[in-house]
């Protein structure tokens, strides 16, 4: 489990004065480049230079406590499911004022080779980064 | 059923050179604004004048095809489930140059009482407005 | 002088409750690929065919009305000077509901090569595009 | 001068694959923050709870050198003006792989009884503040 903290920026909230519940995504996003940040070069390296990218092909998220401006939470990350070509990562959002759930998303992502545009075995490095963090879930 | 369509902006893409997955709800809660827009002061007056708000509880996205800046989706909206306090909204998401289904997205939204920050009661004309584009799915 | 119109989203508010002061450059982005949608294949192959972009080396904004969500703005975009290599383009955002001047932004691009990352003229079709839209500022 | 760091997002690239340029405001926005995050409650606590803000008035953008995803720059932040009830805050942008000035913005905020809707003298404390990170520009 990668254990990150993310606080919601001034320009995340919306009309209803919550965090807009697309920036959980991007929230999670982000704790997934940290996840992955132990490669040689990076997340960063991995698209710009390797051209391997980790689309999205389902997304569930559960919302059950908001946030506002200024909260943080802890993002807990796990790799709940590693395949040969996938992956499903989940994150789970603990709102830090009073430990709180906030959000649990699940996110399942197959490795793609941007150039050819078509889905790729998992590299090595990758699958260690995730091995990591893996966390698989009772069916 | 409501149809819209959105076009991905310049800046709606991300380093790997797709829209970035998380735009897809922002474009799900634009068309949901567009199915409240026959309300008296429409959306917007739901929720700065009225201040009601629709949170989401659960969002599911199914992503099958990317779309890239430039590229438009047609959104067909339907409500799926209309409940006491909450409904279950239906996005499907179909790339225009070739039809292809590009997302479904399943979004759940809490009717609820900004200034009490619970749920409440639909409004009776949140609901036509909702029933207007019921299309209940099979179980 | 291209006028279009734009209305601040659910999400381009800040924790301020007022439109976040960035998202004002981004709609005269906005505008100026309307300007250059004359263009074959658009603003959007002169960036991904021809790979020639337009980015920003100067920008100056004044802001003197605010918007919330909801509102919108009457953009009145001209090209106020149109170089060899560079333009200005002058966006005014005009408050919809009371005809007030919210901001007046001044954008100064360069025509740039994105491959070879360089300075390059500018080419026939977009210098015609800009020319129709030109009201050179006196001095 | 208060000194920060900050990494183009994976979502912060345009479809020309730089970092879009209304985003070094929301940068500069985010360094603000910090320098009046000595504030007791923080500048979360100016805005939510004393709701008092800082909008823009002003912004001079000179953009000299792209950022791409990855990339991080040192923003250097300073106030360079400090009225009664107006400052003028300066970021310089220096590209951390090679030390390039990627950006100065200016920016001028004028304090704002976000209730009243009207400007007001600057709060003692938010003076001692900015004064922390006075440096006066030559005329």
């Amino acid at each position: 489990m990668l254990v990150t903290t993310r606080t919601v920026a001034f320009q995340e909230v919306d009309a209803a004065g919550l965090v807009f519940f697309p920036h959980f995504l991007t929230y999670a996003h982000e704790a997934m480049e940290q996840l992955f940040a132990p490669l040689l070069e990076g997340y960063v390296g991995l698209i710009l230079g390797r051209r391997i990218g980790l689309p999205a092909v389902h997304v569930d998220a559960e919302y059950s406590a908001p946030l506002v401006y200024g909260e943080s939470a802890r993002i807990e990350t796990s790799v709940v499911h590693l395949g040969n070509r996938s992956m499903v990562i989940r994150y789970r959002f603990v709102r830090e004022r009073d430990q709180v759930l906030a959000a649990v998303v699940r996110h399942t992502v197959v490795v793609t080779d941007l150039d050819k545009k078509k889905s790729c075995p998992i590299p090595d490095d990758v699958r260690r980064a995730a091995e990591a963090h893996l966390e698989v879930e009772a069916p």
